[in-house]
């Protein structure tokens, strides 16, 4: 059964070719693809909202060198997205059902119920909210960097997706001081008045390591990095003794000079400091997942914590300027597109 | 009392000045001190054994970045060294007692009996066994890079102080392949040959990186770095998901191109493949000390062990050249000096 008109045709994003220099729109296709009848035991699912993240630049690689697969000239991108079921032949979802499933740059997704994850729309104000990156921000900043009481914090990258919400979980969990670096002043400001960060400042503006001194006298006890290249040299120098390191990306080094993506390592200051130095992906295991959303839940509900997220209109036809814009690092928080 | 003759005046190895450039024979004064009468409470000491070790050039310098003291112009340098209670004005330490001091660049010590640490004469076959560099060795091996049955295991400068004692303690705690490198044919020999490394290789003969693809195709589980460089980022290439590195020096930088004390690190691989990257200091705590020497005990005991260690004959005045030499990589395993 189905509750609205399905249309024989809906769009897809696919990739036209492998990423070689710098991103452009001819690197996408926006292309019609049936609308495919679910089989036995499948649902159809209408994606009303898709997730852009940094990382999909290097899936557009040849060979990306990333734990998940990459994407394939001519086929549709694929990307996490918020949608209802608008025809269910399976018992384990029914139409309304609101789910999440992973190929996302597309309108409409026919398949298993087993593809897609069940939500709670009551969990959240809104379906938006199962849209972030949440769950490597917190696998990152708790069972990694293992934050705590007392420490103080340096994120990097701290207005995009990861960095927006690696900072909020630092001083929910208790940590004394929340240093971000980002790239512009409307970013730092956006850092210290709407995400509670206790100081901010734009990586422009002189070495990051003078910054860091200034704004972190005894030292960083946790380093939680997006970006590579100068801020982890930085950090290394300015460091606490004992102090966790994650590292969650490069991207100093994914979208501008490559060598960001291999900064050096003093190893004698790193040495004498004892550091410990993590990089981490995170799989969205089903515990990392549960991890993340009840807590957020919870503190969403304690008014400590707020939604860092810049929604894109346009539908999906504006989904490749958009993850152009977005490692332009136009935008804050995590990045959003408004299916129609 | 006194059981032997003692002279009025010994010598001692001072620092001449501070190191600045290459190391060379006109850095150490090899001056003549009077031997003090030990106060009450203290004892005078005959070291018979100096201990030489690669920090000692770092300490030679104006400002080393570690965290013990620096030598100081016109000062005796310090270093570990076994010798014998001659006088004694404490009831902690009797004439003939063996015992370990630090201020070892001397041929008699007088001091507070705490500060010389008491031996016990017949747990090893020679006094010289109480001068390894065990302690960092066994606890990078054991508490930072947790080596277990099963590992692949590489250990950079394996025939080194630090390296040649690594690679027998993770065969001694199960691990499955230890791969050591080092720089000549007649290391890469003594490593296998008498050390029971399972395979070893010549740094200079071609890429590392291919050298460990050949030796450990399955990768690297554990790297014991002590040589940073091209070593430190080989590894990282080589080393399977999960892999832990214990950091205990970059000698590449501290003797050669200072660089290699600043590797590049691939932050992209190290966070697919999850590597845990520790740098670590050993303080030589007295647990630390503790652990070493009752497993090194058990392991020579049970002739599953060597001691591996270049004795260097000609007294005191001979010890300025020999730390020369060890930087220039011309002995195996730790080097301690006999004085006469």
């Amino acid at each position: 059964m189905t509750t609205e008109e399905i249309p024989a045709k809906a769009k897809e994003v696919r990739l036209a070719a492998h990423l070689e220099g710098a991103l452009a729109l001819s690197h996408f296709e926006l292309a019609e693809a049936e609308v495919c009848e679910p089989g036995d035991g499948e649902v159809l699912v209408r994606y009303r909202y898709l997730q852009l993240a940094a990382v999909m630049q290097d899936l557009m690689k040849p060979e990306p060198n990333l734990p998940m697969p990459g994407y394939q000239p001519g086929a549709p991108m694929w990307g996490a997205a918020v949608g209802v079921v608008v025809k269910s032949n399976s018992p384990d979802l029914a139409v309304g059902d609101l789910v999440e499933g992973m190929d996302g740059f597309k309108e409409y997704s026919a398949g298993p119920a087993g593809d897609y994850f069940k939500l709670d729309a009551d969990a959240f104000p809104s379906p938006v909210h199962y849209l972030t990156q949440g769950p490597t921000a917190y696998h990152g900043m708790v069972d990694i960097a293992e934050v705590g009481e007392g420490d103080t914090v340096f994120v990097s990258g701290a207005a995009g997706g990861v960095g927006s919400l690696a900072g909020q979980i630092a001083k929910c969990r208790g940590a004394k001081r929340v240093i971000g670096a980002a790239g512009s002043k409307a970013k730092v400001d956006y850092l210290v008045n709407e995400l509670g960060y206790d100081a901010a400042f734009d990586y422009h503006d002189g070495p990051v390591l003078d910054r860091l001194r200034e704004l972190a006298p005894d030292g960083i006890d946790v380093f939680f990095d997006t970006v590579g290249g100068e801020q982890f040299e930085a950090a290394v120098q300015a460091a606490a003794p004992g102090a966790r390191f994650a590292l969650c990306g490069a991207l100093s080094g994914q979208v501008g000079d490559a060598e960001g993506a291999f900064p050096r390592l003093d190893v004698m200051t790193a040495i004498v400091k004892q550091l410990v130095i993590r990089p981490f992906a995170t799989y969205h295991t089903p515990e990392q997942i549960w991890a993340w959303n009840s807590h957020f839940a919870q503190w969403l509900g304690e008014g400590r914590f707020v939604l860092p997220q810049t929604l894109v209109e346009g539908g999906l036809e504006a989904a490749p300027q958009a993850l152009i814009d977005l490692l332009k690092g136009k935008y804050t928080g995590n990045v959003v597109v408004k299916l129609s």
